[in-house]
């Protein structure tokens, strides 16, 4: 069976698989990041990880990496950016060392638009040949698959959801833009706008004095603990956050007309409360006959989600 | 060479041609659509201009049939609807009939698809992979190119960009939302806009006298004869209709990242001053880096362009 490596790298760690065809791998292997190190340091890593990966195969032939990124790589490997928590990491060409050590080929790609991959092949997405990521962490990210394939952009760039404006003249982005979808969807945005719709004093209920209380300890979890209390203005925070990602899903069906939209990240975490919401606002914001056409489904991939779209990018390619 | 026959199915006219594979093809033959007599009558049309135009090939073998049409068209041929000027056209089967009687493939996309496909072979898409086109007419259509082939979505519905919104709680659109681009952006759009801005008394430009006095002559062509005179209210017009247009061109680059942003229709005849308007207000709502990477252009291919487009289709499936 033909076998291939996934590297998901991350702003803390770099996780490894030895992956086979049918998606199925053994134990991850895992390395710090130590981005504080500059980029060079980080390709380091990611091939001596590689190393470590290929001694476990002894003697069976590897197809040839794959590896998921934050930012965007270009079609020769080269980080054209984009990796805010990866100093350094910009400019640097990943696939001719790795090539020239190992003598495989390598593939690429946005992180988020591995695991879009990564459902596609495993996950939310079997069965369809277009689907949407939303990914809602940190940030936003979005990953496109067209045809049963990975769409990167013309230059790798492709998938940039969180920076799609959905309230003119909305709240400010750190992008230069006002309503970016990031702003109201991603945990961040979330925390942010309960600390902002508790700011008043008149709102009077638990979650309210919670966050009024301890604001630096506000989490996305803890804003949806109480949206399961029902508490008033937790519910009012979700409805905001699941509003603009619903506009955003409309707009992606416009245009795209999927079979699905999956929504994924750690906000995810939340549960079916996120993806039904989500999905009435929708139906708002797209052309009936689309929507009726496309699901909304929540992602299906754990925390392997990563190394897993990576090596089927591999699987793809080579 | 390889021929084919490219059909444009219009709300006017149904136009047809017999193409080779360097989309070479000779005059164009024309019927009336009498949309008004039906979907069946509509489709015998189609029938017996396929049967003229195999008449005029003699012995050349045909690969296969194109079709442009308004609306959206499923896998298999059926029309699923979104032709509004095309009565009884939904639920029609366009496939099935056309090879029984004749032996041939038959490909159909959305008017405005095939557009995007015809640019993208013979004109502002040539030498590049990804495009997405704006066509600017009564309303706004979208067609999308994805890896040098037309992309349809998964039931033929993608590219339904006139329907994006861009202004938050802006104008009532027919689809019911609020704020969609076509009512901006279209022919359609930007008359009501004219009228609209016109219909303040202070406002007293040459321009804001003409509409105030045949609101119901108006056209986006006299718009633009006012803009080329720097008439401020027709000014003003023309900046929100290319501000309305920047917003979905830079969501869709943001969606997207593709090579080209290409603009189309009737409202083009103005030219370059759209082109560079759009390009100004893309830019601040695209993520610069994907900005940089994308042009704005405007559409090369003249009133031929959907039969050509057609033809394109056909060639690019048989």
């Amino acid at each position: 069976m033909k076998k291939v490596i996934g590297i998901d790298l991350g702003g803390t760690s770099i996780k490894g698989v030895v992956m086979g065809e049918d998606g199925a791998y053994g134990e991850a292997l895992r390395i710090p990041t130590e981005a504080y190190k500059g980029g060079e340091h980080v390709l380091a890593s990611i091939m001596s990880l590689i190393g470590e990966l290929l001694g476990t195969v002894g003697d069976q032939p590897v197809a040839g990496v794959g590896i998921g990124t934050p930012g965007f790589v270009d079609g020769d490997g080269t980080i054209l950016g984009g990796a805010e928590n990866l100093p350094g990491w910009k400019g640097v060409q990943i696939y001719a060392p790795i090539t020239e050590r190992y003598g495989l080929p390598v593939a690429a790609a946005n992180d988020v638009t591995a695991v879009a991959l990564a459902e596609l092949k495993f996950g939310a997405g079997r069965g369809v040949k277009n689907i949407v990521c939303f990914a809602l962490g940190t940030g936003v990210g979005g990953g496109i698959v067209i045809d049963g394939k990975l769409y990167a952009g013309s230059h790798g760039m492709a998938g940039e959801l969180g920076h799609i404006v959905v309230e003119t003249g909305g709240l400010q982005c750190a992008c230069g833009q006002n309503g970016c979808l990031e702003r109201y969807s991603s945990a961040t945005g979330i925390v942010r706008l309960a600390i902002d719709y508790a700011s008043s004093a008149d709102v009077d209920t638990p979650f309210a004095r919670l966050v009024r209380k301890n604001p630096a300890e506000i989490t996305a979890k803890i804003v949806y603990e109480y949206v399961a209390q029902a508490d008033s203005l937790a519910m009012k925070v979700h409805h905001t956050a699941c509003e603009m990602l619903g506009r955003a899903a409309g707009i992606m069906m416009n245009a795209l007309s999927p079979d699905r939209i999956v929504l994924g990240g750690g906000v995810m975490m939340a549960g079916d409360i996120i993806t039904n919401t989500v999905k009435t606002y929708a139906a708002r914001s797209a052309w009936p006959a689309i929507f009726e056409r496309c699901e909304v489904v929540p992602a299906q991939m754990g925390e392997d989600a990563g190394v897993m779209g990576a090596g089927a990018l591999a699987l793809e390619r080579f």
